[in-house]
């Protein structure tokens, strides 16, 4: 059970909340050689059962989420996979962690700041690892320009996104989202900061409501985030709740060698030509079809990491940096000003700067982050 | 077993050869709601038996192909997908439809004439759909392109392909491959003449063999066919045994009022700029990797049609007239001259021209094709 | 002379010095019909004299800068192209102005803005037009764009561009030449206003010398320069001094109904595929290559100006409003914070804002901008 | 004037007919250092005057047609470019040559081979360069896809072009085109030889008449001409009289070593996105858009001839052979059967064989072809 797994080992696996994102896990987790899934979870166990039905899942049991234990309870899971609404992750994650789980959770992990700590801490006392799924690093082509950027960039200068959402979500998602920075913003922070393998000194941010219902509930929908690093590498995105012509998603990386540039992707690429010009088909259309792979590739490293043939990559400190930065963007926001990152951190959360650096250590044999600047240690 | 199956039975499926293209259908299967893997069957029962295990397919049997009948026999069963060696197809494609089952078969249906036509004859007499797994009918590039030329084309001028494999074959493999017309033309025969939706009057081919293993075997590995349609449409197709970059797949259609052009598709995308310019990174390196898609798609087609939820999109006549005209394509380059596809038919294959157009209309409801033009009825 | 000329009339044409900037009009004004090019007047009188022989210029007269009287007092010269280095610039432009010439000068007009103030003053008093050559502006790619904000954008919510230089200055032009800001960054400054269409309310600047001469002479060689506009529009330029893979000018405008972007150019467009992938060749190298038809067309916009034709299309109040917003740029840059555009007018040219809005009314006929948001009353 | 011109020399120029060709033609010499242009020769006096008087040509006389001698006997002019119809080329060729003059002229160089064959064999007698303008092989773009033929492609297989004419010609035009063979076709037979650098052994046509008008002069508007070459390379072109997107101009050179590709070229780049996808502006719309820098450049080449500084890259034995070419695609147009091509000139033209290497020769101090296979000797 908290053993790891050896490569010839099936994975038992637990999934909770049979929405649609636990629709794709599970299409992916069905393609998986040795991993088999034993329940699904869901506070509607029709849901469920519904779908164990539909795919002829012979081995897979339907649970209500008050029977949860007995997914816990059973030896033959070794995973647990967590994409249930948000507010019930902490629960979850902590349960599965301390009946010895490796757990795999759908970002955010939890809305504050305090209920990310404590299910990394969590983690930590169980020496188990904790997956908080940031999937657009596992899309591989931002993967194959990361890890081009030391032999095509060199010396870094500049990283870019733009994040423009399609279909725009509905008003009574966002009242709940927890704001633009939180919800939807924090998939860039953490490719910046990822990128750049820093940590950055200072963040300033500008938006503007374009739409009258995200006026009044006090979010914008257009945001810039511009961020300075400690070795001089400027960042900066431009995030938008709608573009009409598909789910924008667009990053860049330059430096004193060349560029990389990872642009939008389209389902169908054929040219037809008449005397308007040339047209393209549309770009993907929504987060769920432009990330297709990027879902199928965190479950199989989230099953590596339980066979103990990877080390985790997103790692506590990550999460919590990159959560942490997201405040400082909300701060920036409603002071107009740049924010110190590190000062701002100091005050508001001022016992976790002495302890982020241990986060993600001990499941992951990560060395400890050697100064501020590299916050990826491997 | 015989009957059409509604939208809510399951489908129960036998598939016979898990190698390469079989396991792509099994992981196909494997996501697809209402439809049961049943049995797996292998000369090699033990490669069957490990796949099974694998992926922990519970409700699946292993059978040695000595024991299909057991298969066969079981009334779950509604479909056989056959992924064997060509020289096997003919075998269980016969018995498999004589026991009521619908099936689907890769391409080519058989190495002779005689023996494709003979399997549609026993579908026909079996009134069982039989699929002839053209599989880049159902890339969904293709298929958007084939469904605009009324607008976007108009009135139809040239229809063009492009197909270069990559890697190269192994000599041994190309000696039984039947040469480069029957094993790798077909589908851009196949592909001209549904795009154009005609059968060609003549056909004129030429070739070289710059390979000298190539030549050795009497096979050319450069291939040109040109095509001229009933109603004055030119087809061209350029296909060659190797290209050093690539899966290479393109075509083109030009008409009237505009152009549809279909390029190659590469698994990444991001841009890496430099001093010596701007670079993509490859395009897809196989069919299997270009084609992936196509394979979900035409899976996902047969169970549709099992269902009765779709007629059947590759029909007796189709896989007949594709076949007739790469025997043509062989005639044309061994005498340097165009060939008239009705003479060369009439002389050869006597009993076929009054038939042909009869096959594929008694399982599939599809209407007599009105007059030589149009191949595809609907 | 200081007359309007009509469509069939010849336009003389002086220009002022013959270096790299003024050869390229020159061969540009021999294209034209109905101009004749009737002096080249420089510092060193034999390069003017060399270049008139090179081309067999024989109606052209060489004249040293000293001499340029003899230009002025020529009543057939209707317009003055004032190509010397910028520390000349003023003296020359107000004494054609003063003689009735229409006057087209290089970018930027004047080091000070009280000079570039002095500039448009005399062309007031004087009612000659005076031409202020933003060349991206005349881009025909960038007009386009601009153009078809209205149908494809709609309403506006984001404009980008990058600028990065290639190849990088040497030290001792990036010493004189003014910074950052005002030298290379004003072009962006310019681009983002003149999409906009507006004068932006807050600047934030963020920078970073890479180079350590550029650190140095206290420049930096990476600038973020970031805008909000009045009505919510957010603005962001990206400036490098370097760009090791051409010289890099994209273009980005975002809003309701879509998106216009306008990329890179290349020169050569052929692809060269092999197993590494697929390579285009290098972009345009430099600001010459690349604006090679932005020069034609400013000097033909300057021509149908001098026949009534056109009105001018880059009028004092835009010239000045941008050189004050590079002012801002340099504030925000210094103090790291954001700053207010009319509060740092008011408070450092205070005499300004009263009377920017007349600038460019007299000899355009174009009415004053209504409001604070529309610069290009047009 | 008969002398090679040295560096410094100013070249003076004849130009006959000032009609769309021979206006881009004067436009580019007017930006040419040390070139003259002298007289401007029309059957329409008056047009050359026109010309000269809306450009201010100071030092160009007009003349009619009738009056060419008077520029044949000004020994300041060394060359003289012929743009006018081609029934009137044979007559100025010839009597410019004998003057001593170098000769560039419009393709085709005459209607009739015998009508060619004579000119280049009075250049032959007289020494003096008789340049033919394929603009195609002009386009910087084209012509570094044939530099970089050995690197990039290897040993070549596969050589390809489509040319789709826009807007349509009148048919008022095309019944004294000499047919789409030599009239349109020929660009592309000399771009095929010229990349594949051999003589074609074999040539096979195919075509139809899609328009009515056409079809009722016996011409087609679609033709595709195959070729195979000595060293096995296949060649295929894809000619018609209209595309309605724009000059379509693409071509394709295959190898063991990769691929290169020049596609289509737009005036304008920027994209345009919407919920219709992404489109960009139309290609450009003509041969005088799309080859302009061409016809900058073969002037430039020509220049370079007069000075000695270059040998002609367009010599008669390539001129003679694309005629010969044209003739086979016309021979197999009318059989419908490929025809071989040596034996078709043996009958149909037999005393060129003997004589066709030399020409070129003299003039350019290329060597002899070694062998039927290259005939770019240099």
């Amino acid at each position: 059970m908290g053993d790891v797994k050896n490569e010839n080992d099936v994975i038992g696996v637990a999934l909770i909340g049979i929405g649609r994102i636990g629709k794709v896990h599970v299409s992916n987790i069905l393609r998986l050689p040795r991993v088999q899934l034993l329940y699904i979870i869901d506070v509607n166990r029709t849901f469920a059962e519904e779908y164990i039905n539909e795919y002829n899942l012979v081995s897979t049991t339907a649970l209500h989420t008050d029977d949860v234990d007995t997914a816990y309870e059973d030896n033959r899971v070794d995973a647990v996979i967590v994409c249930c609404p948000t507010q019930m992750h902490e629960t979850h994650v902590k349960a599965a962690l301390k009946k010895g789980k490796a757990v795999m959770c759908e970002k955010p992990l939890a809305l504050s700041l305090e209920s990310i700590v404590n299910c990394y801490k969590t983690a930590e006392d169980e020496k188990r690892p904790l997956f908080c799924a940031f999937n657009k690093r596992f899309d591989p082509q931002t993967a194959a320009i990361r890890s081009q950027i030391p032999e095509v960039v060199g010396r870094l200068k500049v990283v870019k996104s733009v994040s423009r959402d399609h279909p725009r979500n509905s008003i009574e998602y966002l009242k709940i989202s927890g704001g633009i920075a939180l919800d939807m913003a924090i998939h860039d922070v953490d490719m910046l900061i990822w990128l750049a393998d820093q940590i950055p000194d200072t963040i300033h941010a500008i938006g503007h409501a374009h739409f009258d219902d995200i006026r009044d509930i006090d979010d914008v929908d257009q945001l810039f985030i511009t961020m300075k690093f400690p070795d001089g590498t400027l960042g900066h995105s431009d995030i938008n709740r709608e573009a009409t012509y598909g789910h924008d998603q667009r990053i860049e990386v330059f430096g004193s060698k060349g560029m990389l540039s990872g642009g939008n992707i389209r389902p169908l690429c054929h040219e037809t030509h008449g005397d308007h010009g040339t047209t393209l088909p549309p770009i993907f259309d929504s987060c769920m079809s432009r990330y297709n792979e990027s879902y199928r590739q965190e479950v199989m490293h989230f099953m590596d990491v339980v066979r103990g043939k990877s080390k985790l990559k997103v790692v506590g400190r990550e999460t919590i940096w990159t959560t942490l930065c997201c405040h400082v963007v909300n701060e920036s926001l409603s002071t107009g000003n740049p924010v110190k990152v590190h000062e701002f951190v100091q005050k508001k959360f001022p016992h976790i700067l002495s302890e982020i650096d241990t986060w993600g250590a001990k499941t992951n044999g990560a060395v400890k982050s050697n100064g501020a600047h590299h916050i990826n240690g491997v």
